[in-house]
């Protein structure tokens, strides 16, 4: 692995960007920093991202961590100034790589994509703790120089994350079916509800609020990204439009052996997610606890579960305000649930086998 | 209302029965439980839910807690058999009915359904306090009696349950948007992934998590009850299938000002959830924390929350095994969240702004 000495140069003060500057100063790098707003650099200097970019700065890698749809032209800026290795962290990659392709200095363009984000945005929410051991994928093109990648893989060691080597066109396909036609379909749920009569959604559980929760994010943000991924967004579409018409078709005819085939291939796919690491999950199991709504009762529930040596996979909480008692459920291995159970039972918490 | 003195007799002693059985001791009443499966009542009957029913008992009311395909015959069995008002608890109400209309004694016939339930089934996992604070349907017919109905709303009450009153159509119609459509949408987007090529997963993120999280539940059940609302579930899935082409539309003609309307309808939809007991949720925001993955630093973080007197309104940890550190997300009311972030950065947490 090339050694990253720095200066490490991070186009974009953003969550993103902000984050990658932290982690590189943690790391004792020298950052700089560019955005077309200058409070945004500032806040992220302020914070210890970096310092302002100055002319005659000769930064060994730049990161460009700009809007889907400014990408392309950034990365050419930044080989065309500079002699650096040059990254970006957008979402989808073949966009970025066509601007590139053939121009001078293209063996120095690695693509990446960190697995990180949050629902806010802008250099405020950033964290030098943003990546830790989340997959980030590196995809370099059939140009990109073997010191290159290495370095952009250093640059993934310093943010802690996990390094998952993709080409392209493979991540975007991906990044298609693991994440924007997710999206886009969540948004065709939700949009179900803003239209609903009056009254209907009092029946609102927590499954449809899980299924639609995506369906929040910037509409602006998520247009750039579905855009710059068509082809591949289009091709799962395709296959989704396809399997609707089955639906309806064996719902329409009350072939219910068709449905629960459907249905079935639903299951298959929610088993087929894997651990970030790719490691298999082990089995889990739900335990799920009754909780009165007042602060310090969710403490006690955690202190008491923790003392119980078992770990908590995942939390839900069904709950609303103004409900006297929520429902908590608790994700831990199968082979400790039961262990879990008699601990809280026997410290006076109502629990639901 | 009508005084609920009991008995009051389960048909079904799964979960929903056993848990309705398990209320109605905790108030005082006698429970009588019957099953296609002796077992079931033993279980059941063990955990305090109520007595096996014997030749002549007399109920005064009775709760039909079985399979979706089995509803109709047994409420009419119920009728025929008692001279009890009859309730079920089916997630699908215009079926039942339908079996039930023009026959003696539909006049004792409400229709009920509790928005409450688990991944787990079975008498084992019934409780009490499954229905606390839940929504509860209640679907009067047109000859349904008044006292009727008002017996039905003593037992959501002595469930701790909050009534919702809905036609039966308007019911069914209501949980095919926010249940039933959802969760064949969810599945959908499930099946995709289970066909994903090799190592693509290794991208899957929080969101796809959340998006595909019902898909997971039992093909059988889901598809009776599917079939059993064919005509709203159809309706809204003309409404996606039309949505899905014109959002197939735009994405290949990279009509970006029509994509986003299309993602804007569906933020407005995440927007249109109410609180279940109908009450507009308060302004929430995301409060994110860095957590050790060991038993007790979940604890220590909730500790120190409650510590903070902010209460905390959902939870969700973004968490792998094998990883070392978890981002928690911990949503609070927008106005506690900048004291709760102060409190937990005192207290050493490293927060994500």
């Amino acid at each position: 692995m090339s050694e990253l000495s720095g200066p490490v140069e991070v186009v974009g003060a953003g969550l993103l960007g902000t984050s990658i500057g932290l982690a590189c100063r943690r790391a004792g790098l020298e950052v700089l920093l560019s955005d077309t707003s200058p409070e945004h650099v500032r806040t992220a200097s302020g914070l210890g991202a970096g310092r302002a970019r100055r002319a005659g700065d000769r930064p060994q890698l730049v990161v460009v961590a700009v809007p889907p749809d400014h990408l392309g032209a950034e990365i050419v800026r930044a080989l065309e100034g500079t002699d650096a290795v040059v990254t970006d962290v957008g979402s989808v990659k073949t966009g970025p790589l066509a601007a590139v392709v053939g121009r001078p200095g293209a063996e120095r363009y690695v693509g990446s994509h960190p697995m990180a984000g949050s629902e806010r945005s802008g250099p405020l929410a950033g964290s030098a703790a943003l990546f830790d051991g989340r997959p980030w994928a590196i995809t370099p093109h059939e140009g990109s120089a073997a010191d290159a990648v290495a370095l952009v893989e250093a640059l993934v060691a310093v943010c802690g994350a996990v390094p998952v080597r993709l080409s392209p066109a493979e991540h975007d396909r991906a990044v298609a079916r693991t994440s924007h036609v997710p999206h886009l379909l969540a948004s065709l749920v939700a949009a179900r509800l803003a239209e609903a009569p009056s009254g209907h959604l009092a029946l609102t559980g927590q499954g449809v609020r899980d299924v639609t929760r995506v369906a929040a994010g910037d509409p602006v943000l998520y247009g750039q990204i579905v855009t710059a991924n068509a082809d591949a967004v289009l091709a799962l579409l395709g296959e989704v439009r396809t399997q609707l018409e089955t639906l309806i078709d064996v719902v329409a005819t009350a072939d219910r052996g068709g449905l629960e085939a459907l249905l079935r291939e639903g299951v298959a796919g929610t088993r087929a997610i894997p651990g970030k690491h790719g490691a298999p999950l082990p089995p889990t199991r739900s335990v799920f606890v009754s909780v009165p709504d007042h602060p310090g009762e969710l403490a006690r529930l955690f202190a008491d579960a923790g003392a119980s040596g078992v770990n908590i996979e995942d939390v839900h909480i069904d709950h609303d305000p103004g409900r006297p008692v929520g429902l908590v459920e608790l994700l831990v291995e199968e082979s400790r649930a039961e262990h879990l159970l008699g601990s809280l039972e026997s410290r006076g918490w109502v629990t639901h086998r």
